[in-house]
């Protein structure tokens, strides 16, 4: 999310805060979730931001109704824009979506696109096992590939003529290469394979935009800071370059 | 380790608290996990305890020597029970130990070996996604036997003598039986794996019959209570009743 809002929004100054001594959220119950949640956007409340985004499937599936409730500012989740995203893109009106078993569990992402295009069909699965390889960058060697088959295998055989894979995780787009492999070729015709971290951009941009409150690019080009912030520092440096796909220069560690 | 425990001490009751708000350990830094072992283990103090058990290869890798300073109950970690059922164990002196980032990071087996059988070798590796897959309950699958193949090569390509696996995390017992196959198959000779649970379960008996402390099995034949608590409950029935082999009957919640 964080390498989409640097292409999309590249002079806002970005405070980005990874609950790493807590994560995964994915496992834990909604009521954990919620409480590491408000824990998180109050520390970063406290840096007076202007839009907090949710750069999470699993604590938007939980936690974003309480946080809009609750803050002094807009929030944005992960779900609304990634529900977004797959019902412009499908054609045959079938959806899949794979995330985490706290995501596929709260049925967060059947509500949203039964919102937004209700004669779509949703079928979801969780994949525990997605973000440990992400994190263990095997994202695609022969076990990724295996762990793709036999999560997706069941759900194209619910759903053959599902045409959109919704990645409901912000970790699944490190392994999109062999997610898309396998579930088109599971599927024996084109299916798309789309995620939030650019719709999510694209609305926290629009936000901004409507409110007046857009940073406008500098005569130099010069882009804007970003924050790195951790609980625990055991691997940002190698992780997480790797998934903004830029070194990160200075990490802080935060204790919540 | 409870359910050897369960076994070799049947008389004795047994708190135990699975930390699973912020599971798993085993990718955070000793920092981290001190500080939460630290917790946990006030949390457990409370109950009157005659003696704690760190049943977890992480935690006991860094923080055993802060515990057992900073408490007033005798402490056991899981690394010097199984040190000493792999030096029992090998005829080569060649010793394979795998475990968690922090558990092979921290160098603890390394350090208890060379104290316990300074003549033995010791090669380690770290597994990160065996917990997930562990937890994911796929022990027997193609992926599961992909994983141990990816993880075990190199460990045999470094070490082509070795004739034990020491089992480095107390969730991989619950994959001990591809774990032995891939190990044995990869060798070309016989490989023992060995574990740090029943060697944890004889130190405790050991230790509690050393001070007296030992309770009788009563003549009605009557087990010890079991009291279980977690710190998120979204999963402990599912994944703790199948490594416990017994179900679940009451878990209680607590907040760290």
């Amino acid at each position: 999310v964080v390498a989409a809002l640097r292409r999309i929004l590249p002079a806002e100054d970005i405070v980005y805060l990874g609950d790493t001594a807590r994560v995964p959220y994915g496992s834990k119950s909604g009521a954990t979730v919620v409480r590491y949640a408000r824990g998180c956007a109050a520390s970063l409340l406290a840096e007076r931001i202007k839009l907090l985004l949710i750069a999470c499937n699993t604590a938007s599936a939980f936690a974003l109704e309480t946080l809009q409730a609750e803050l002094p500012v807009t929030v944005l989740g992960a779900v609304e824009p990634g529900a977004r995203a797959a019902a412009a893109a499908t054609r045959s009106g079938v959806v899949g979506v794979i995330g985490t078993l706290g995501t596929v569990q709260s049925g967060a992402y059947g509500r949203a696109l039964a919102r937004l295009a209700p004669q779509v069909r949703v079928v979801s699965r969780a994949c525990p096992l997605l973000v440990p390889l992400a994190e263990e960058g095997w994202t695609e060697n022969e076990v990724a590939v295996a762990v793709a088959r036999r999560y997706l295998t069941p759900l194209l055989a619910d759903a053959p003529d599902l045409d959109v894979l919704l990645l409901g995780c912000t970790h699944y787009p490190l392994l999109r290469e062999t997610l898309a492999e396998v579930v088109n070729d599971l599927a024996g015709h084109p299916v798309a394979v789309v995620d939030s971290a650019h719709t999510m951009a694209t609305a926290a941009r629009e936000e901004l935009s409507r409110r007046g409150l857009l940073r406008p690019v500098p005569s130099d080009g010069r882009r804007g800071a970003l924050d790195v912030r951790v609980t625990d520092d055991a691997r940002i440096a190698e992780v997480g370059s790797r998934a903004l796909g830029e070194p990160i220069a200075v990490v802080h560690r935060v204790d919540l």
